[in-house]
């Protein structure tokens, strides 16, 4: 079978690999809906940290159908179509019994696409643990859709979650790309009175008023403290998600939040050594405001949870698709779009169901 | 001044009294809009717990404009027009202090109301702690939106809240009076994906379906139980917010709830010594089924937060107003009609800012 | 091999089988200390909920030596000593992702002994998902008080953290059988100021003082609710753990807490039909009184959470232990003294590792 | 009257000034038992935040006599012993009605000693709202237990709070001053399994282990993180307390905390513009390890809460103190003491009661 894959540092291209091995728990499942994601690019084109892994094939984000499962799985069968999460733990270990499933050996593991085996960006791949991993796709949610929630919508609607918003709560949104985008849906269906969306790309813009967005910050206007600070008569907000921005973000976001506040972060702080926390807004560690920064959990828990919004007709999860592709193979364009990102894209995705 | 007062037992009519003192911390409020509440339709002609309160004007859902306030008041003027909260608790109190203003002194005496003064149908009415429990009422807010913030937003939201309700949740509402539709409201604005609502009023039924419910399960059409058990494949619902009925609520509330699920119960279960709680639905007790009940919390943070999501345009709170009167007097003629009942009603008010 | 089994209704015997085979991923144990639990009891000479599973070998409470592993266990071997939790949830499943193990398949399925597949007092038996539900018994626990916190220490425990016991409260803990001596000792390890442990027999008592009970309420002695209204100047407790009591149970715990207080209750209502809640208890559903009640979470995170407190010298939960047998065979004389329970009794257990 | 001020910066001096005033809420408080904090010191002679009221008196710890009370206080009379809080906050704002009293008008200003008022180290001193912020003393309570309770265990206990303790828990507290210690023992009456004191004087290791310190961990001896990972398999800990340390400890709690764990910070970073969060120990953003940092909460329901531990005999709070004194003027005495911190310091206190 054919599949992406990181060829090399900066190189990515096409491999030929053998179909992947179906164990007694486990699925092998044939795409039909593939997303590209950010961490997919800094795979191939940024900090090498998979150079012992060559010809690793790449992507998380997929909906598919079933094409064979293990001797002991109960609830699928082939030709289902499923949801796949980007998150797969392995649910019988220590941390994912405490609840931490997206840690289930260690920080992060549970993404065990492209960190443990190939990636979904394959005629073919495997599923661990079916039946905890994999979420029947609903008739009444589309493949556009279906595949916005595998990482997109879980992790952003995870950022909203961490934040602890609650009815009312006027709530600062950091960063506008997919993720945020969905963050300030999770911050929405978590009742938020007020969303104060921090971003600039018009095409982005139109979507976090559609999500829920109240105001748009947008930091060429200046800073985005005094713009939130000046929004809320100097009050400043409930809560705050993170789900974008640089190594400053986290203190900006203190500096905005009102005592006793939270901070639901999903920001990645890729290549920041030291993530500086000012004081002043952290009140010298004393200020009752939280601090919590986490990984979309996964499974099919998660995936039934969240695609009943879609199911039920109260959320559209596909508004962040601005660049449709229809083949299998335009997945290598996805990428490409995904690393270069013009200005009127939020997200590419390639719908090959046929 | 004039109040209308319960006079005795089934017995209401008007009173003449003093206008009532300011303390230092107090405010004298003249309402501009006024509803009654199936608690004071109680109060006269219902169980007679306030035999010992000759003439005690009735009425706690007031929206006003500030007449007088004491002299340490420091955030409201006179000519402030503000949501008076139907819980004005003593928050300096050891229940208070520990989140439960509306227990301060004990069980529900946050409803200092007619538990312990006269009530807000009255040409002026007192507030204790001004400071504490008025909120200004935002330009962007209608009188009608305002007074229903003051006890059925609060109360039916509370609900909601008491059943810890996460986005995707398919919940069941008990219930589809004001208060019903409000935990209707409150299930939605914290994400609920599909909300079954329990009732059979049209004009019910009309606002239910506005305020986000997918479905309606009318016990006319035989078991409640069964209805939502076959609405969820056998699978019963995440959470329940209970806000009507009737002894055997609780139970069947117990019954359509999943294992690890929780119950919201607002419902004043009034007149009934015991309350009977199926074992099979409980799981004789080892089915991790959380039950909550309490009281709406009062207070001004409360009605700040609320009002934002009428405020900021997410919600109409007015929506319940389906007998709508223009002058004060009319309070009367408002608790008539709370007290009949007629099929088109849910919720009359009293507007007359003039 | 050897196992004690249920024959019948009201008839226990020895019966011969096969060693149970080992799947992949499972461990098969060979027993070196083992406990009868009242559920043992009420299997045998109770109601018969077991009918369709002929000579059913009982127990659920043991300390082994890992005999067998499946070819995909990463962390046993051959000779490991280890705690097994009675409960030994399928961790994969939806209702376990949700931290719902104790209930995997549905209501109490966590426990798969006996329900699913034969129970621990034989020459060996099965443990599935041995990564997932073993824990390594340190060098610093005896096998007395590991076979204690199997099912003993981790429900009673967990009685007092579904009551939310925070560091001052006062507790009343309803029932000092094994079960609510533990509550006795997790309310202790939660912070309780003040332990109130409603019991009478003198064995108990004894230990419960031992583990942190401050006074006896016994119910020979009066009503139960006015001994603590007593002892409380009239306020009450801050939180209840029920282990043990009757159907009025649940009304008295509401009678004697606080409002805005917290019930945990681990008592099986067994063979009740309706178990009442006193209105006034429960201020008409109206107190913010919490009740919750479930089963104990079982697996291989919480043993090896519990066992520390035993490893670190901080417990000894052996002190439940008043009859003790040195053989394996001994298991059918601790049934039978568990089903006579005599006056001096709290728990029988057989140690036999040789 | 007399009061101990400070008079300028690096001044301290005796003052005399009129007796406060009383409002009709408040109380005038004779004291009996005093002691200084190291906040305290810092105010004389450290970095000047209260240039602007001179003649300040400083001290906010204390337990002492009722000498005068307002028309309106209901619980407290003439004659009364009790435990004064810190904390004092106006419990009717906002931020107090969401919990966080000790941020009443803002970020820390439930500190009305000497942030707004002279503080308690006068012959009388005023408290607001005397029937929520005292506590009455009991009888079974030693002045040396009482005036611990005021700041040191209420601080260090919330510092356990914050880090979320569950029974089992392994736990790292760094610091073992006063504040530290009471982390201890608050991890302690949480339920910590064991508790790793990062420390190194003997006077407080000896008290360290009487509250329930497992291990010492003395930085002397090398790097913290390295000898914590070392004495936890290389595992970690569930949860840390910061009560002490630098601006690196709160990467080095990051990083000796397992994934999923909690931060619970009571350190006050005082003087330092920027706190270092180390990427590695957070995962970037995304190990789910929750920060939280707060001031103590205060008032008279936390102070009754936590009297009742010492009360009931289950903690000697007075093990603290190192150095007493036996009169009221020998508080000038503490305060030189505590800021000269003699090797065998922990806490001095005055306990003149006569």
């Amino acid at each position: 079978m054919k599949g992406l894959a990181r060829i090399g540092q900066d190189e990515m291209g096409w491999v030929e690999k053998d179909k992947p091995k179906c164990g007694p728990y486990d699925a092998i499942v044939r795409p039909i809906a593939l997303a590209p994601c950010t961490s997919d690019v800094h795979i191939v084109w940024g900090h090498a940290y998979m150079s012992d892994a060559p010809d690793r094939i790449v992507g998380h984000e997929a909906t598919g159908v079933v094409e064979e499962v293990g001797s002991l799985v109960k609830d699928f069968k082939p030709g289902d179509r499923v949801i796949v999460p980007a998150i797969t733990p392995d649910f019988k270990t220590v941390n994912s019994q405490k609840g931490f499933g997206q840690h289930c050996y260690g920080m992060g593991t549970g993404m065990t696409f492209i960190t443990f085996k190939d990636g979904v960006f394959a005629e073919y791949f495997h599923v661990n643990d079916a039946d905890a991993n994999l979420a029947l796709l609903p008739d009444e949610v589309s493949l556009e859709q279906a595949v916005m929630i595998s990482d997109m919508m879980t992790t952003g609607f995870y950022g909203a979650e961490l934040a602890d918003i609650k009815p009312g709560d006027e709530v600062a949104v950091f960063g506008i790309g997919p993720v945020g985008l969905m963050g300030v849906a999770g911050a929405h269906f978590m009742g938020a009175s007020r969303i104060l969306a921090v971003g600039s790309r018009p095409a982005a813009i139109k979507v976090a008023k559609e999500y829920g967005a109240s105001e748009i910050v947008d930091y060429h206007n200046g800073s985005t403290v005094e713009q939130i600070m000046d929004l809320t008569d100097k009050e400043g907000v409930d809560k705050v998600v993170i789900a974008g921005g640089n190594a400053n973000t986290l203190s900006e976001a203190l500096e905005v939040l009102k005592v006793g506040g939270t901070i639901g972060n999903v920001l990645h702080y890729d290549g920041i050594e030291t993530i500086p926390v000012s004081a002043l807004g952290w009140g010298a560690g004393l200020a009752d405001k939280t601090i919590r920064g986490g990984v979309c959990p996964g499974g099919r828990a998660r995936m039934e949870q969240l695609v009943k919004l879609v199911q039920y007709g109260r959320f559209d999860s596909s508004k962040l698709i601005t660049h449709k592709f229809d083949k299998f193979e335009n997945i290598e364009d996805a990428m490409i779009i995904m690393r270069d990102k013009p200005k009127d894209l939020i997200k590419p995705a390639c719908i090959f169901d046929d």
